[in-house]
């Protein structure tokens, strides 16, 4: 096949259960990005279940209008893997055995001192005219096939198609992905079409409102501007279309440049640098340590300081006080606080945290308390309530009332509890904390 | 319509920024686990981006393929969001305002105290012959649209089509889901073909073995029962199709049975439910409390166990101690024991959990030490080793070693680590915990 061919690709996902909505399609975000780093547009995801006939039928839409074929899933040891089989099928091709496949199988068995089941062996057959894409970490290997004659041949489409098919695991397929199959694709890659994007998030105000801030970016033709709402955060994707990837970044920085100015410290980050890798870095940059005590959050904060590699350098000790006894004994929280305002409280979060700054001995000390759900909220104290005391030397604590929506579950409450903690701390390092 | 038609459905999600795989499709998955409660048969998922010939081509391909499109996506206020527009362009139908929309979004405002943007006014526009689905939770109503004689117009289909629409935002979607749109669809559907599925869970078992022990069982028509891979866990789902779900649960409660019992303690839940919420019962039924002080996994467990609301009942203090100073001064484990054997230790581990565990004055300690990586290993500590420490009154504490396969990122290793820690705990609460 020539090179330089634009390619349009689109993602299949093979399984019942990720049709049946018991595994989410991580894999298609994966390769999505994977595929848009490489320039190549992707046009559509598709879901299909274990069926030969669907899977036929799926494959011929795809090929209609798509010309590179990613496929995850299927690829498996046991009877409903079909990936492979149901793809010879629809082009008529006979199947042989791979040998080279049988024997990383074997390997891949002996070098775990596991016995091979028979049905591993069905994995290193492969349809004639196609090369197995190696699989280093799993049993299965995957496919890289030209089936441009055969697509040519139906009438389905002209020019050049490929199908590279992966297996379902996302470890494994990520490891191809890396190691293997970008490196066939690159040589049949054009050198002129480049998608670049860039998001950046923001924390503290709404999609709608940061659309009224932004309309007239939003409104360009390119890049193009778009708000989406994340987990805890609203995020703009910037995106550019260019020649290289240097020139679309040229139409990127500025527009991402007059974002920031115009949002200010609304913007905590960018391209999916979560909020706890912000805060390492300013926290690393004043070279400042911190101590958390949760109530509310359970060492979610905690847990999420130490998400990032290195986290021993300003993270020493943590404490979930649950109990207004821990509160008491371990932070110093005074039982007449607790009596008279309640766990629940800005005086309970101020005094949580300058007793985890003391008992930690470190620079700041954040805490909070609040109610998280289901049950446990009142009229004056609902449930997605909390506060967060923030402390250091010298000074009076900083207390903030935050209040989440209570429609969110447990877990989207804890989430959001730990962002505004984590924001919080941001904005101390930012010099940017008001006291309110 | 006639009533009782049979309903196949497919699932499209209409957004650019899923497309690009920046948010992940998990409304497919709720939306899938939805309908197979109502007995409908997803057979498709579909991603497309905000591109109005790309979206009227894929309903153009569900509407010949399946009579229930159910969308989420493209409802929101700004200009890429397409849905309902391109729709109504694909079906030649005039566009008006629904005033009780237009009320209700306007409601929305005053209630939050927020000015209104005049574009959110446009989310209250609709085909002249489809119905708003309100949205309590957000600005965007959803649709249920009766398509059927356009589709039968254009020769795409005969009998009924329907088309659900919801926003993108999962909390909003999945509001609407429950408090409305399962209303309008379970008058429509026949009572004659529910698929009701059950999933086990297992810890400390691989697929393959499972798959050996399960292979005749695997082998039968109904209930199906196939395995695939969790998070830190693999699952077994059995899925039965009868007349109700009374039926379907006749045929698949023996088999979740004779699994259970062929695999014993592996087995360490049903339906999703995750470990946390097993330990949660366990702790409870034996009237237990229990402290974690944790390392590697940084407040994770701790995080984990207070997921589950009225978890106050056995949490009273969890320590993160990082520092070896904290592991000292906190929990007393001693000088002599981290220079000997290293803060990474079965004996660390153990003085963690006797340290907590006499601090908190729970009925259980538990601790844990590790290597979350990327960096910290060493060829005789590799990231992926970790120890785990479980002390009760008036006996030696028992300690585990577990190694975590190093090729899974900090995030991984963690949540492996916190699983292994939770199943120790859990053994030991089933009377199952043999030292090693």
């Amino acid at each position: 096949m020539p090179p330089n061919t634009p390619f349009q690709a689109e993602i299949i996902a093979v399984g019942t259960e990720v049709l049946m909505g018991e595994i989410i399609n991580s894999n298609a975000s994966y390769l999505s990005q994977a595929l848009a780093e490489l320039g190549v547009n992707v046009y559509y995801h598709t879901v299909v279940g274990d069926n030969p006939n669907r899977i036929k039928a799926v494959f011929e839409t795809a090929m209609r209008r798509a010309n590179l074929i990613v496929v995850t899933g299927g690829l498996g040891p046991t009877d409903d893997d079909l990936t492979v089989a149901t793809l010879a099928e629809l082009f008529e091709t006979p199947m042989v055995a791979d040998p080279a496949s049988e024997e990383r199988i074997r390997q891949f068995f002996i070098a775990r001192g596991m016995p091979m089941s028979s049905t591993n062996l069905k994995q290193a057959m492969r349809p004639v005219d196609a090369e197995p894409l190696p699989n280093r970490t799993g049993t299965a290997p995957g496919l890289f096939w030209d089936v441009s004659t055969h697509v040519a041949k139906r009438g389905w489409n002209t020019g050049p198609c490929y199908i590279l098919a992966f297996p379902g695991v996302p470890r494994e397929m990520k490891t191809m992905w890396t190691e293997v199959a970008m490196a066939k694709l690159k040589p049949l890659l054009p050198e002129s079409a480049v998608l670049v994007s860039r998001s950046l998030q923001f924390f503290g105000i709404g999609e709608s409102m940061l659309g009224e801030k932004l309309r007239d970016l939003m409104a360009q033709a390119s890049p193009t501007v778009s708000p989406y709402v994340g987990q805890a955060e609203v995020r703009i994707r910037i995106a550019a279309k260019a020649p290289s990837e240097a020139e679309a970044l040229t139409l990127i920085e500025p527009v991402a440049g007059e974002i920031q100015s115009r949002l200010g410290t609304y913007c905590f980050g960018s391209n999916e640098e979560p909020m706890e890798a912000v805060v390492a870095q300013l926290l690393r940059a004043k070279q400042k340590t911190v101590s958390v005590a949760e109530s509310c959050t359970g060492g979610l904060i905690s847990s999420r300081l130490t998400d990032i590699s290195g986290s021993s350098e300003y993270v020493l000790l943590n404490m979930v006080t649950y109990s207004n006894q821990a509160k008491e004994t371990q932070l110093g929280v005074s039982s007449e606080t607790l009596a008279s305002f309640g766990a629940v409280s800005g005086q309970v979060a101020a005094e949580m945290a300058m007793g985890i700054r003391e008992k930690a001995q470190t620079d700041i000390g954040l805490g909070i308390t609040g109610i998280a759900g289901p049950t446990g909220g009142t009229d004056s104290k609902p449930v997605g309530l909390a506060y967060i005391g923030l402390a250091v030397a010298d000074q009076c604590p900083i207390v903030k009332k935050v209040l989440v929506n209570a429609q969110y579950d447990r877990h989207q409450i804890k989430h959001w509890f730990s962002q505004y903690a984590l924001n919080t701390l941001r904005l101390y390092l930012l010099d940017s904390l008001d006291p309110d």
